[in-house]
């Protein structure tokens, strides 16, 4: 029944097929047999400790490492304030006081602004689409080129998915109706709004509730319907807004001390590198399952209403993004060359994102049902 | 500058902090020190030698496997025919005749159709949301308790991203204009075409150029403007339909021998089960970077004509999606259940789709431009 044929010159070696791969890992494993040396790691986070989602794809990179290495390379894993604060990661990682951190690159827009293309920005890439660029767009080489400066090595190792516009309190029918209101949003998305007229400000995720309850904002964006669920801000502002501008997939990040980096064995690099990518997967995935159910409980058990941001919102959100990233662009030599690279991948996506998923997802709930 | 204080109890694990993670990886590895046994493994696969993103997610897999063990587990990784016969690899790796296939699960049909839901099925869900069903929704279960029968523990191991519904000679402007046509495309897809009068063929990809050019079929589709530049459909079609609705996101898979499985130490199970995630990860970047590239270049250079199915065909083939998918689910117990599974998490999905990812790339493709 089952013929089976042992073609002489068929049976290739896996590192030798894959010669033409870009995907980062160099090939050519010669020696048969294991040599990976004990090391403890430390891998400091921006997340608080048990973070749902985000803090999760932190934990799964620790555990992976330590799963694949067999325990040969143990990390141990600090929430934000346990070795240093969370802002403090990346300066832990860059001088070796920490091995590895895991958080979102536009935390570091302080050293250059071209981190935040690293993450989201405003009107930018959705969470295939960032996967795209830096894995196989030019993004990792600039990214190497940024983050190398500062004696790290970066790679992709989470993602968000798409982050709705947020929690309001009241409805918006006019940009006039966004006018003065205080809404909670940092970064390049609170930027924009402010360039519409909002009061944009930027508090920690642990002052949000409080300032929401108290009046003194008027609204907030968190993450999505499953971490916002659980804050609990539909207790204080009843209307969702859709879709979101400013932080259309974000993808998170790992750092590798680059001195640690260059002196792994290539097995070791490959299952650093192997975690950070296997938390990616891993945590969009997650991110898709639990927006999905979080969205119905949202709406059948605790009566939020969604609404969509009118067009003339999104048009003026739409053009003060496009001058805020220019503006972005324009403040040093690799935040201008991340931006063109950036752009480039993304009119491309736009231009392939339109006929198939975009059209196949309207396709499919205008027409189809189960 | 940089204050650290060191907690004292600060410092957990990963492995116990991860205890609550649903990934699928038993925690718990008190060793330190890798503990692999040296093993040559076999992989066969459904995809003809270096056939680019398909071939590659399985090439990347084998040698992920290779590298994170440091060469103790050899993965030898044999093209179709090379070892077996392309649809003879899930019996070879159910008794034992190679270890792992890679391929994709709606081939193994003949042995429940249930296997349909794990690659793609007609209306069904895109690349996130098939990742996020199988990792999260209970897919995984339902597809260990199918592979198992046959002795395999399955993995997601790649994605394809949307697939348009391809090539055709002449316009389409109604369903009158269908009846009676020759198109190429495979299992469910090519069923439901059949039900609004179209006579699918299912040729192999190796003879569908020449069908093409001597008439013998009107138009096919295969995967994507990526796979579809490089086979030259459009010397001979001149019209690119969108969206497609028979492969919203084609899940790969890859199969490990049940037994082999069990036999692995934790490490080794990690190591597998991680090449595989990043394989997906990987795979799915590949081809929205790639495909976006190659739609331009269709455009751009080959003179190719984008055209929109009409809204009478999609609703033809919405309606009849939905027949096939119910008649599929009514074969068999396993098949009831995947399928009730699936709906449920599709359902959720949509809801979620059409707020975030729909909604933003619709207004950033009509509002924004960089």
């Amino acid at each position: 029944m089952h013929r089976r044929k042992f073609l002489g010159g068929g049976a290739v070696g896996a590192a030798g097929l894959a010669a033409g791969c870009d995907c980062g890992v160099p090939a050519g494993l010669e020696s048969v047999g294991s040599d990976l040396q004990s090391r403890e790691l430390k891998m400091v986070t921006t997340w608080p400790k048990d973070f749902p989602g985000l803090g999760m794809m932190a934990e799964r990179t620790a555990r992976f490492i330590t799963e694949m290495s067999g325990g040969a390379m143990r990390v141990q894993l600090f929430a934000a304030g346990e070795l240093v604060p969370a802002f403090e990661s990346f300066d832990a990682v860059s001088n070796g006081a920490a091995d590895i951190y895991h958080g979102a690159e536009y935390y570091w827009v302080g050293k250059s602004p071209a981190f935040a293309f690293f993450t989201a920005v405003p009107f930018g890439m959705t969470a295939q689409e960032i996967m795209a660029w830096t894995e196989f767009g030019g993004g990792q080489e600039l990214w190497d080129e940024l983050s190398g400066r500062f004696n790290i090595k970066p790679f992709v190792a989470g993602n968000s998915g798409h982050q709705l516009a947020g929690w309001f309190k009241r409805e918006i029918n006019s940009l006039e109706d966004m006018r003065g209101m205080k809404f909670r949003m940092p970064g390049l998305g609170g930027e924009v709004l402010r360039r519409i007229g909002v009061s944009a400000v930027a508090l920690p995720g642990g002052e949000i509730y409080q300032a929401l309850q108290s009046g003194a904002i008027d609204g907030t964006e968190w993450v999505g319907p499953w971490n916002d669920l659980a804050f609990g801000f539909y207790r204080e502002a009843k209307y969702y807004y859709w879709p979101g501008f400013h932080e259309p997939g974000a993808q998170l990040g790992a750092g590798v001390n680059l001195d640690l980096w260059n002196s792994l064995t290539l097995q070791e690099q490959s299952i650093v590198r192997g975690a950070c990518q296997r938390a990616n997967h891993l945590g969009l995935a997650e991110f898709i399952h639990h927006n999905a159910i979080a969205l119905d409980q949202l709406i059948n058990e605790h009566g939020v209403e969604l609404r969509r941001l009118p067009d003339e919102v999104m048009e003026a959100l739409a053009r003060e993004s496009k001058n805020v990233l220019e503006e972005t662009a324009a403040t040093d030599d690799i935040s201008r060359r991340v931006f063109e690279s950036y752009k480039a991948s993304l009119n491309r996506s736009m231009a392939w994102s339109r006929i198939s998923d975009e059209a196949y997802m309207r396709a499919r709930r205008d027409l189809f049902s189960l």
